[in-house]
């Protein structure tokens, strides 16, 4: 007897369309991302209770299926270049409660519901803060200012050692 | 006598800094943006009023100065090649009312108030649709279903026979 996983089933039934007119993309209901060169779509993820952006982040196949199948966010990471399961080390998982996708279907929409992780409060930015997008940009001056005054979390306690997946 | 235009005084007085540590990009007041190799960096647009995700776009710098400098949302058009000043052909201009940007700042935020065109209410797609993201791509399954129902304006009244910017 094989133990059936229900989310591997799923996955394996997903299909992405090959993309053969801009009807068919905009205006059908087959689902044909656009992957890009290096074989990523842009997702933005928001706060489904708040509305707030929280990051952008970017997907390949294997995650976009895996975030469909699931219904929770998976990433690719472009710093650390893997599959990026968002949570795997702060249990800041995301619940996704709806997904959308764009126009040219070259980018996604998750609206997501944050988990508590066990050393942290609900948050999403590896810094500390409860979205990525913490800090304003003052327009005629381009002074940065900050939105979120505090953090949420200490990033210490909850990464550790792990490398900062920043790149300059 | 010559005669001074605000703007391109503002836009000339914005300052990209050299990105030169973690700690700078990431917790200082430093506007140092981070470009990809073809020199864009992402943007996220949402409704001020509904915090709806409108569109995802892309900048250049020149695009990204223009915005802060007339808090007008500019973005790089990356199928026509060109500055791409939103709302010029279809008057569905994007008026800024905050710009944020992210932890490693190669993403930025705006939360804009839509215009009214001249032949279109307001809204943000070039199908006609007021958000970009009008599909949604439904969890489990990835089949798509229509978030917005009816669109909002008729692109062709709007945009005439401009060339489709969905590339395939």
């Amino acid at each position: 007897m094989t133990n059936p996983n229900p989310e591997l089933q799923a996955r394996n039934s997903i299909r992405f369309e090959t993309r053969t007119s801009i009807e068919q993309v905009e205006e059908s209901q087959d689902l044909a991302p656009k992957f890009d060169k290096d074989g990523l779509i842009a997702c933005v993820t928001t706060d489904a209770v708040s509305g707030e952006v929280l990051m952008l982040g970017y997907m390949n196949g294997e995650a976009l299926k895996k975030t469909i199948a699931s219904g929770e966010a998976h990433y690719w990471s472009r710093s650390r270049k893997m599959l990026w399961y968002k949570g795997a080390t702060s249990g800041l998982v995301q619940r996704v409660v709806e997904m959308r996708i764009d126009d040219d279907q070259d980018a996604v929409w998750l609206r997501v519901v944050l988990a508590t992780g066990p050393k942290a409060a609900p948050a999403s930015c590896h810094v500390g803060y409860r979205s990525c997008f913490y800090r304003t940009v003052e327009l005629k001056t381009g002074r940065i200012g900050y939105a979120e005054t505090e953090k949420t979390f200490d990033p210490k306690l909850v990464y550790g050692d792990a490398p900062n997946p920043t790149i300059l």
